[in-house]
């Protein structure tokens, strides 16, 4: 094994060992540097090697989160299918991540209302980056074009919040229960299209009620 | 001091002494019934005197933030205010809610998504209590007439998780930031009316898109 490759392999070790820390129910804030290196069978030096301090992996997690799934949602908005389509896509490549990633996703779902406000910030962060994204999107695909800059953000944050909101149902789920799952998919999509339904007329002249 | 007092008081101690552990960054999953006993001035013998074991002190502060909560908010929505401002109203009683009760929020937003499974459940059962109560008030109130039950109810439960997702960002705030205040709340109003205008034309036969 080359020098890079075992960087990056002493590098997932640490990681690996806080979500599996994290996955037993301590939270991020709790955590100590010295017990994540032995946890990764690794020397507390060792961890400087990668990571200047906690938060900075911390950080890395969100990170590793983000990208991915990014980089699959926008391929999805580009397929060329019908946007209601794109919609059901989304949702499945959304759950199906969730649940590949699902120690990722615990620590996300979890630190996202929790104790380190540098961690919580970050993930906030990252859920600008996905609302901008998906705004831009949809900018490009011709779709709510009648709503300007402003209304058209604020439906990808409500869009984007709706969702993130779902992780923890999605991480809940008891294994092999195809009939809740079909349910709790549903669910998500019908909210979502509650939200485009209203999208699509946010500039119609309301009634004064 | 009566008996009954001398009781309020020593569970109050209790849970105080727990929220205050959590709003040092501790998650529920790692506190110890001895040590809340310890900061609470009392013995450990004392805890069981209150609670059969530590999940029924995290039951009893998820109990505690809904139930004058729900109270307030019924009220709210029976005023006989027209809807935009029921809405408008009902999420400043929920912000000022949250801000007075601040610890026992933090305690919400951090277990909503975190470590112990059962005090989860029972936030999300109280977040179906809220909806149901929601949908009820309309239904009495003659809102959103042309939905059926399961529409009125998708809808409900929406809005309330919109609403619980804001927590974070309302605890977040920096005091005396007037001007960010001001835009926090007015991005929830917006939010919930896209969602109302999306339930208000769920019906209408859709375009083929």
């Amino acid at each position: 094994m080359g020098r890079d490759a075992r960087r990056r392999l002493s590098r997932t070790q640490l990681t690996s060992a806080a979500l599996e820390l994290m996955g037993a129910g301590r939270s991020f804030a709790s955590l100590g540097l010295r017990e994540i290196a032995r946890a990764a069978g690794l020397a507390p030096a060792a961890f400087y090697r990668h990571f200047p301090n906690l938060d900075e992996l911390g950080l890395a997690l969100v990170d590793e989160c983000g990208a991915t799934l990014r980089r699959l949602l926008r391929e999805a908005r580009r397929t060329g299918l019908p946007p209601t389509q794109i919609l059901r896509s989304s949702v499945l490549i959304f759950r199906d991540y969730v649940r590949e990633h699902r120690a990722h996703f615990m620590f996300i779902a979890s630190e996202r209302g929790g104790g380190a406000p540098v961690i919580r910030q970050a993930i906030r962060t990252e859920e600008g980056h996905f609302a901008r994204e998906m705004a831009q999107d949809m900018r490009r695909l011709g779709l709510m074009d009648d709503l300007d800059g402003d209304d058209l953000a604020l439906l990808c944050r409500l869009t984007v919040s709706t969702v993130i909101d779902a992780i923890t149902d999605i991480l809940d789920l008891p294994e092999a229960s195809h009939k809740a799952e079909r349910e709790q998919m549903q669910e998500l999509v019908l909210r979502l299209r509650m939200i485009f339904l209203g999208a699509r007329h946010w500039r119609e002249p309301r009634p004064a009620n």
